[in-house]
């Protein structure tokens, strides 16, 4: 019911990362792709056959020193219901070696509609009294412009299965603040977004300071960042836009209190893609990946600690 | 690159209303269930296999009359990537009868990763060199609360492949005025998200008034949908809220231009569910809900011509 698994993970490992898992094909190093392809074609089937196998590397790579992998719905839906099959799997993996799975699907909808939502990702669905789990992520991040209709159904169920939810307050994209940072009765709009978090978060409350309803706040914003972590205390951040967005480690402090908690910072191209920018061979990808998970996990902790 | 494929299907039936296929297992006839049940058991699979032979007979009953269908994902998420599999095999029947298919799934991310939700939904995948069609609607529903950076790599998939888009203008829930009722700069929300859709529409031109970035605007708010038909001169409707959610043939007409077009309203549960309703066997519910989108046709046609 609320993030309390995650935050002691990150506490466990010392280390505020996620791995993003963003399998673009062109990112899978050749010789997993071309097994993949020999068996199954250029098909959808083999294209999720081969982010499986390199998901898998990742995380047997990872999982003992990275507390969370964030798998991005759209990289798995890009390949059909193949590709929802790979996700499935993936999550599977990473929950079989211990890892929080936060699931990157950015949903929304109302009632009985987000509510499915909500049983898809962090729930069961009953089949007449079978009780079936469609994908078994920890956490999801949604998009609430609904309003709380679109966020109650999510709360039910993360009370019943002991689940957490980010929610897109401020995001690291350029045109972020087209909507997010207009002003509302002389505050911005994702300040109005982070105060409904907290509110919300009421109804999940956890034995750290932080509750099970926490916020997208992007890398790239780094006084929003600072800002935002002054007026939520009771706000756990998932922090995208390091790395390769252009994040850098003083920009993201901000997004820490005094003990270095209530963040977690994604890395997701940075992590897979790794072995492209070192001296590695395509074959030392998971190797080239938990080296840089570490250096990651170094410069974040130099900055918050 | 618009919605023109959708518009003159609405004129060639004369029916501006799409079904909406939200198939949840209640709404299912128990012979349905029971025949996919002992073949697969009280399984995600099973599941699946009773919501496709749901839909197929609904679109069997419905596609000589009804311009369109709209599948609502969550539905098909809940059942696990069996259900994905269910939404591809739907889209690809409803397709093969020659219905236009709006795929409901409020999708929204950034760059990249919303180009890969465009091309899952709307698209192709490159698998090095081969094109796959990974799910295959011809409009999908998007959330623009990251901004154009979410909506700009739609507009190149929809040029490509003569696609359309919804953007959540202003939904039909109770608290949608939490946000999009806000006022920014002396005007609501919805009202600048509605102008943002005129906006990116002028990307995707059609031959009819209207371009191929709708807007989604709930039947429940008739005073809005009135005034935004008036300042959306070529953004088409799609209006939820009709009927189960308590919208009226009354409620609806201002989201109609002079002519009678400029929205499709869908109706979900009022066509699935009509056997219900009515002094029907299970074994007829597509005679039903043929019934019912024909009732409702004819409804919303005396209201706006």
């Amino acid at each position: 019911m609320s993030l309390d698994r995650l935050i002691d993970k990150i506490i466990k490992t010392n280390n505020p990362t996620v791995a993003g898992l963003d399998p673009k094909l062109d990112f899978i190093p050749d010789f997993i792709k071309d097994e993949s392809f020999n068996k199954f074609g250029h098909t959808l089937e083999g294209a999720a056959d081969a982010i499986l196998t390199f998901n898998k590397g990742l995380i047997d790579a990872l999982y003992d020193i990275v507390p969370a992998v964030k798998p991005q719905c759209a990289y798995y839906e890009m390949y059909g219901w193949q590709g929802m099959r790979a996700l499935y799997d993936t999550i599977e993996y990473a929950r079989s070696k211990g890892m929080f799975i936060i699931t990157d699907g950015k949903r929304n909808d109302i009632g009985t509609t987000m509510q499915a939502y909500a049983n898809a990702h962090l729930g069961t669905v009953d089949i007449e009294n079978v009780q079936e789990k469609p994908f078994g992520g920890d956490a999801l991040t949604v998009n609430a412009y609904l309003g709380s209709d679109g966020i109650l159904p999510l709360i039910d169920v993360c009370n019943k299965y002991d689940k957490g939810i980010f929610v897109l307050v401020k995001t690291s994209n350029k045109s972020s603040g087209e909507l997010q940072d207009k002003n509302v009765d002389g505050e911005p709009i994702y300040k109005m977004m982070g105060n409904m978090c907290e509110k919300w978060g009421n109804e999940l409350k956890g034995k750290h300071a932080y509750s099970g309803v926490g916020a997208v706040v992007g890398a790239t914003y780094p006084q929003q960042l600072t800002e935002l972590r002054q007026s939520l205390p009771h706000t756990f951040f998932l922090v995208p836009g390091y790395g390769a967005q252009g994040g850098s480690g003083d920009d993201i402090k901000g997004a820490f209190d005094k003990d270095g908690l209530g963040a977690i910072v994604n890395s997701s191209r940075g992590i897979m893609c790794a072995y492209k920018k070192g001296n590695y061979e395509q074959a030392d990808y998971a190797m080239a990946a938990r080296n840089e998970a570490i250096r990651m996990r170094d410069e974040i902790n130099s900055f918050i600690k």
